[in-house]
């Protein structure tokens, strides 16, 4: 049978602490050539829906035979760009019946290749984003550090704290968004689920101010961390593709930069032309005699391939800039074997997405 | 509600005669620049189901707004490379539950983003494979061409007969393939399609001599195809990968090739060194100093950005080398509405392959 499950059954069974080590795991299964991911992909082109809109087929691929398990991760979404004071954000209309939005996992048995399960992506793409920033805040902030600062009060912003959590010991936590009853309810609910007292705060600055970790998860396409906020030790983690959260003048005072994927310096050194020479991203010890090296990777540094944090002082910054189809194998083996142990979803016939001739 | 067909459902709605001229219609859409393809991927990894297989998760995507449709192709198939003879073929092993295999096409609106049909891919692929061999042959063909080689007798093989019967009007068919009862079985099910003597051969050679037509329709992963039998005029098809089907030492006599997609000019430059140089490659007219423009895609020949055929006595190759995700799109238009329009298959909420979050 192959398992269907909604995003509430995900919820009940997707834990942040369950989630942490399989997705560790599975990163060194990626660096180390055992594990497989295909980039994101995405086909752009106009919607009869609306003038303002446009239609996006997103894709992306990941195949981790330790854990026995492929996905496909897929959107198709209509998108729009609408501006709020001087933010440009990136929108998706739930356009699809009963105002929903289209985001699909497939996850796949590399044992004998069945689907296993399809499930909608929401939940599992919130806590896989969490969940990398929360990996690269445990190999590359401080030891010690206990306060985390989140710009954000949105649907990933919650996962940033439970991830955060899940790595460091946390004493105190701050929120800060532009919507003062978001950051209320944000830090209500966030108290909560830390049994400790989250604090609301009127500006990202404020927020920041001795925080040893920041994490970014706004869906802004401008900066939101600014170079006067950073403070020698400080950890930040994004969420954006693009690397357009933290202001660009920070950059050079930044001397530990990770990046998801090492394919993705390809990205960086195009858009930004960072890489070419100390002048530009500090010294964190890419010359330009070697700069195809690049940033490392957090798998890199996870492995011990690459240098991470070397001491206190450092300001450390982690680009968690393209998702992976290979996280939504790894979240998928976490959430169908949970769901399977507990009896949750639906269960079709196997058959349904299978066949008898030779494709 | 989204639509569940199986390949009996789609074999009943999907007719050549139908699919040719929307996906002759689609490739237009493609060169013009009006529809999108994410090409083909694959990751390969080992598996456990036996030493001598693999485990590869194959997907491919195309958007064509003008027919409001996007779809997603995906394989996850068990890879064996068995030797017969001198031939080592590709084979995918029935490994899923019930002995089946998996290969999916997700099909989803441009208007809204809703998941239209999820179905296998097999019925479809052969056909779309047939169905562009077809087009390849309108364009590329004698005008006056009415015998048809077809070398193998399988799955696609089949495809490539209907096809070739839709765009030319066929007087004179043969078939080889290795297996002299399955290339009468195969002659008696076309001869019966057709209403026309379908006639067996002893070896290729025989089978080609005197064609205006030839179709390449196997799976092996070496030549079918050999130099001392092109006659000129001749047009021949292939279906596989890597352009192996021709002997290579025939090239140099076929003056027109194309390929499916402009961008395969890349692999085909990495994999045959061809392109630099006529003594390579035949006189098709590309120069050393503009063989960046490689040799001409389909959709170029069809929408006469390139040229075709300019004579009956030039010989003529089309490589059908790289699905694409894009040719599944235009299929699976073709099926959805038939199918809806007849009321077959299986409809399932929609609700059950969408979500509230935003993804």
């Amino acid at each position: 049978m192959t398992l269907i499950l909604s995003n509430d059954d995900i919820e009940q069974v997707l834990e942040m602490n369950e989630l942490v080590p399989v997705l560790e795991e599975a990163y060194i299964e990626l660096v180390e050539g055992r594990g497989g991911n295909r980039r994101r992909s995405d086909i752009v082109t106009p919607t009869t829906l609306r003038d303002d809109g446009l239609y996006a087929l997103k894709s992306m691929d990941g195949v981790i035979p330790k854990l026995g398990v492929g996905a496909v991760r897929l959107n198709s979404d209509i998108l729009t760009f609408p501006t709020t004071g001087n933010e440009m954000r990136r929108v998706k209309v739930p356009a699809a019946p009963n105002n929903r939005y289209v985001g699909l996992v497939l996850l796949f048995s590399t044992h004998n290749g069945e689907p296993l399960m399809i499930c909608p992506d929401g939940v599992m793409q919130r806590m896989r984003v969490g969940a990398t920033n929360g990996i690269a805040a445990k190999y590359m902030a401080r030891e010690d550090a206990d306060t985390l600062a989140v710009l954000g009060s949105g649907w990933q912003a919650g996962a940033q704290v439970l991830a955060h959590a899940a790595v460091r010991d946390l004493k105190d936590v701050r929120v800060y968004s532009p919507n003062p009853d978001n950051r209320r309810a944000f830090a209500a609910e966030m108290s909560e689920a830390l049994d400790l007292d989250v604090r609301t705060c009127e500006t990202g600055e404020e927020a920041c101010k001795g925080a040893q970790m920041i994490s970014c998860a706004t869906n802004a396409v401008m900066p939101v961390f600014f170079h006067d906020w950073l403070e020698p030790g400080m950890h930040i983690g994004t969420v954006r593709p693009g690397a357009t959260e933290v202001e660009k003048a920070a950059w050079s005072d930044i001397e530990l930069f990770a990046l998801l994927d090492h394919d993705d310096n390809a990205e960086m050194i195009y858009t930004h032309g960072v890489l070419v020479g100390e002048d530009k991203v500090g010294s964190y010890g890419v010359e330009q005699d070697d700069w195809h090296n690049g940033l490392p990777s957090l798998p890199q540094i996870i492995n011990g391939d690459r240098e991470g944090r070397i001491n206190d002082e450092q300001c450390s910054c982690f680009l968690n800039n393209l998702g992976m189809g290979y996280q939504f194998a790894a979240t998928g083996y976490v959430v169908y074997n949970k769901a399977k142990e507990l009896g949750l979803g639906t269960e079709l016939p196997t058959d349904m997405f299978t066949e008898t001739v030779h494709p």
